[in-house]
């Protein structure tokens, strides 16, 4: 039977990755060119465009059915990207518009985290749920949210900000401006403070959350208890995020995650904890099952199975 | 143009009321049976029939759209009302079958809050709305969930438990056994509780929260400050929840909020102060515009629309 294909795109505040990704989920081509050398749409566009036509005459693919975008602040209803602040192309970008200018396929945007969430439905560990939540531990802390089937992108586009809900009142201080944030706990900065505030040292920027990962599988009983405290938080956020949408699962992925056991183990019990009793074993906790180099573009990719 | 007709019932630990709905949200004719005189299921569906076909009979209406029942762990997948804790007819009851010996119509179940939220879509404030929440003060915190116009029952049935979401770690012990549920500060007895926290005496069963209510009106401090807190606490929930949905509006109702003023005002600034600044201006918090004594028949007959 003959393959279908999708190009799938990430972009970031430094590069922007490219991918030509066929139904099976390989990765068949991939490409990219530098985020911050633009200042605007159009050349941005234009460059993007020629990697694509380049990547699909080389794999000597002729057509593709479409191409979807995973980007901060993407916005699936309006196929724009409004403001990302990490971006050094400025204002409200049509990437709709700008693209069918080349091609005219379907182009789908959303952000980074939906579009993880909905990669590993259409390509991961996720085939076959009908209702889970995915959370991304990195930078920051994003999620996606599936329910029935559907990537949920709410009256904005912009639902699935669970990073962002409070767990602890009056807590961390969050880049966002509010306080107690559950990124401020489970991001990887967030993850290192607890750490130095457990060691009662000051934050060193010597020490990373994969060092304390590092540390924490050596035995080293102040990162063990770290990723205790952690799991603790992640887990609660997790337990509350259930009574929301009664999920089959809920999928963890970014670099964080890791470590394994030293979170994965008390992460578990700490969900058991937290978790309303109506729904006690109707949820498990699963790690993405997609490689960390190719979530990004798989999970753009198949933002495009959401208009076809 | 002829109406059509669905038939409402909420079931309540101690009475079941039930009313002939018309499809314009008019009560034509209701009816009720003490739900703790039966500890059979069989007997209870066999006198709650005859009401029905009573009340038909008496309004000349041959002929219904379907049945729709709000009752406390009703299951929306199954028909059943699974174990609940507060009726005397125990186990898992199956309603839709036993119905079904009587009747040939659509039987719908869900959870009361559930019902209400649907019924607001249906029949109130939430007409034409795509994306709301419903929060019920009471006895209990309920909540319903609408996305892209379909209330939200997850994996299990049981999904919108947004009273059973953890605000407050290592908070207050709730009655489902763990600590800081939203429930146990903003139902009718979390109220009460912080009221006399407030005033640093013990708590009297001579208050309750209508009583705070009216106090807080005639200019109470210490009342005015104990419906200030339950804003800022119930303002941080809603808020919460936004990230999760991106709702155009959140819906309160019940009996806590008609105390009006002293607890809407600080809550919409609380709301605000809450709030991810991407989703500021993009959702209003809105009473209910169902009567207090109609909005769990009509929130029961609403479930119909979902099956037919």
């Amino acid at each position: 039977m003959a393959h279908t294909y999708s190009i799938g795109i990430d972009i970031g505040g430094t590069n922007t990755d490219m991918g030509l990704v066929r139904d099976d989920g390989t990765i068949i081509a991939r490409s990219n060119i530098p985020t911050n050398a633009y200042i605007e749409l159009q050349p941005y566009i234009r460059d993007m465009m020629a990697c694509i036509e380049k990547m699909m005459k080389d794999m000597e693919v002729s057509e593709i059915e479409g191409i979807g975008i995973g980007a901060p602040n993407g916005n699936f209803y309006t196929g724009c990207v409004d403001n990302a602040p990490n971006l050094t192309i400025k204002g409200v970008l049509n990437f709709e518009k700008e693209i069918h200018q080349y091609m005219n396929v379907p182009v789908v945007l959303s952000n980074d985290a939906n579009a993880a969430a909905y990669g590993e439905m259409v390509y991961g560990g996720a085939k076959g749920l009908r209702h889970f939540i995915m959370f991304t531990l990195g930078t920051g802390v994003g999620s996606g949210i599936v329910i029935d089937g559907k990537l949920i992108h709410g009256s904005t586009g912009a639902a699935g900000e669970l990073g962002h809900s409070i767990l602890i009142p009056n807590g961390r201080k969050c880049s966002c401006g509010r306080y107690g944030c559950l990124e401020t706990y489970t991001s990887a900065r967030g993850i290192v403070q607890t750490y130095f505030e457990l060691k009662g040292t000051p934050i060193s920027s010597d020490i990373d959350s994969k060092a304390i990962g590092d540390l924490a599988n050596q035995g080293d009983p102040i990162a063990l208890k770290t990723w205790e405290v952690v799991a603790d938080q992640l887990g609660m956020a997790m337990a509350n995020s259930v009574n929301f949408s009664a999920p089959e699962a809920i999928f963890l992925m970014g670099g964080p995650t890791k470590v394994g056991e030293p979170l994965l183990k008390p992460l578990q019990k700490a969900f058991e904890k937290y978790l309303l009793n109506i729904f006690a074993g109707s949820c498990t906790i699963r790690m993405s099952q997609l490689k960390a180099n190719e979530v990004a573009i798989l999970g753009a990719a198949a933002l495009i199975k959401m208009k076809i």
